[in-house]
């Protein structure tokens, strides 16, 4: 059995003390109870993941894995698969739109070619974890084999526990690969019980006839492996992808290691579903990047009642949206670690609390 | 006349010629077109504003004004009024939330006192702007005289011509006034006629009956001037504020200057919706930061048809929705001038483009 399926069961649930801790500590800031809205929240996990009185986000690791999918046979993308490829290489060569976003926060980029169509010749900035040129097209085969599942899983597992080793604080979680939404779609439709069609979005900006032969490819692959629906991870296999499979990995290894992963939009979310699915304790160490504009995501999000960080109407992929959110978390934590107490700054409290300072314009 | 009420009239739409210019180079930057969803609208008016081929946001300037309410004498607040010069101290002393937050953003934080209830000893911290020691309370008399109102208006206006003499690029606005959710509530609902139950909500954090007690207050004022309710700035000199005033001073200065100025929360929105009646042009160069918690605000929000960069449930103030939301703006500006064109980095563009690159696998 490999390593990741035997550590599944061994993530535990966030440590309620902590939590009171981080709650209690904001409450001590100087701001009125509450005022900083789901910040307090995502701070509250943070700190209960990180078991640590001064939380950190550095160093920080955006992990983008990328794959091709042997549904772009069906026509189901405007971009040719080639893409992938080149979109790799844009990664490698920091001028991709994710490079700027992870300069901007202090990121480090790990781009895993978990099984592009194309030869990158032993590139060294890529870490190569190859398991074929692409998976096979989900409407005639399974896209992979259960062998090559399970190697996903584990190259997803295994990078994160490097990470852990490397003393990483915070991981981003991100893909690439053209075909890929229609690989998530096929996953969360079969993983929800979801019409495929509310379930299946514009991709890359299919128009609407492109869109209705996109979720007549999804059908045709569902009504082909249907019967192996009710385990995610064979769903997992019949309909997803090399890259979404690592991130399934990734999201578990995050749990079991006590890191907060940020996850992206509509594809990670596939990987973050699957993971639940297996062990429901994961959902608290997965913070939810966006709300993509792919049709399906706010759907997903509602069913796990999670408030994603930001919702700007954003469908790139690539870790752009959890690059930004990552942002908005690091602010977060730099306020729970330096904003004074009322108590160390002077200022008065509110009027009903006890501790309040008594002064001569003291109103009541 | 003072000079904002003269240049008022000078403030110009942006120039059509950029907008297209910003949306064709993110249309050549190797991503989906449109995938950016809401950083793209926004870079398109941020670079209209700029009229530079590489839009830069340092430095960049966040003023919070501070001033005391005649209206807490109702009891409006759950906290005491000395914690607006608390506040301001803690600001000055670099220990507040908004200080982590300028920290993180690397802004510069200019903090006014406009009409603070305290004194701060000639701090050279400090802008020293005191109109009075607060406003008058408005359920008796107009919260200002015309002059004060002027006056306040005129400090905004010269803090940000200031700020284009230092060739700051990027403006945050925020406030600090306990008693200033009742101030612009009473402004809101004043301005859009609005019930004032709809434009009334728990501030810094009212049981219901305190809210009831809001906004029977604020109908009370609303009583008393109602009869100057034609004209927004009359509305300002009756029930808004001295911080409040000096915003819509800014506000239009900063389209007058062409500044991109970011807009926190409820009660810099009451300011930006005055700077709005005075002059519409002035909505092109506001960036709303946030959807508050504050209720209200996205009811106006919606009817200045603008969607809010985040939506976090926030109901601070202190500019700390602002700060947040530059994050946000600075790295889509870092990705508008850094991203490779798909010419650039030789990668595929749609299949249906035209000015698609051929490969040996293209399929279509």
């Amino acid at each position: 059995m490999r390593e990741w399926a035997v550590e599944l069961q061994n993530i535990v649930s966030l440590d309620p003390v902590w939590r009171e801790k981080a709650r209690e500590r904001l409450r001590k800031q100087t701001r009125p109870e509450g005022s900083l809205g789901l910040l307090e929240s995502l701070l509250e996990r943070f700190v209960a993941i990180q078991k640590k009185e001064s939380p950190t986000t550095d160093p920080k690791r955006i992990f983008i894995f990328a794959a091709d999918h042997g549904v772009t046979e069906e026509n189901i993308s405007l971009y040719p698969r080639e893409v992938t490829k080149a979109m790799v290489l844009n990664f490698l060569n920091d001028r991709a739109t994710i490079s700027s976003l992870a300069n901007y926060i202090g990121a480090q980029v790990t781009v895993v070619d978990i099984g592009v169509d194309g030869d990158f010749g032993g590139d060294s900035r890529l870490v190569d974890a190859k398991i074929s040129r692409g998976t096979r097209n989900m409407t005639r085969e399974a896209a992979m084999t259960s062998e090559e599942l399970d190697q996903a899983l584990q190259i997803g597992w295994d990078l994160i526990q490097q990470a852990k080793k490397d003393e990483v604080k915070l991981i981003g979680l991100g893909e690439m690969g053209i075909g890929n939404t229609t690989a998530a779609s096929a996953v969360n439709a079969a993983l929800t019980g979801q019409p495929v069609e509310a379930m299946t979005g514009r991709g890359t900006g299919l128009n609407e006839s492109m869109l209705q032969h996109k979720i007549a490819v999804i059908k045709r692959a569902h009504a082909l492996h249907e019967k192996n629906f009710s385990d995610p991870l064979k769903i997992m296999q019949c309909v997803g992808g090399y890259e979404i499979a690592a991130m399934v990995g990734a999201v578990l290894a995050a749990a079991r290691f006590s890191i907060p992963i940020v996850i992206d939009g509509w594809i990670v979310t596939a990987a973050a579903l699957v993971a639940i699915r297996l062990n429901p304790k994961v959902l608290d160490y997965l913070f939810f990047a966006h709300q993509s504009e792919e049709k399906g995501h706010r759907l997903i999000l509602d069913m796990l009642e999670v408030k994603p960080i930001l919702n700007l109407s954003m469908r790139l992929g690539e870790a752009s949206g959890a690059a930004l959110a990552i942002a908005i978390l690091e602010a977060a934590v730099r306020i729970y670690n330096e904003v004074a107490t009322f108590d160390d700054a002077r200022v008065p409290n509110r009027k009903d609390n006890p501790k309040t300072v008594p002064t001569e314009h003291h109103k009541l």
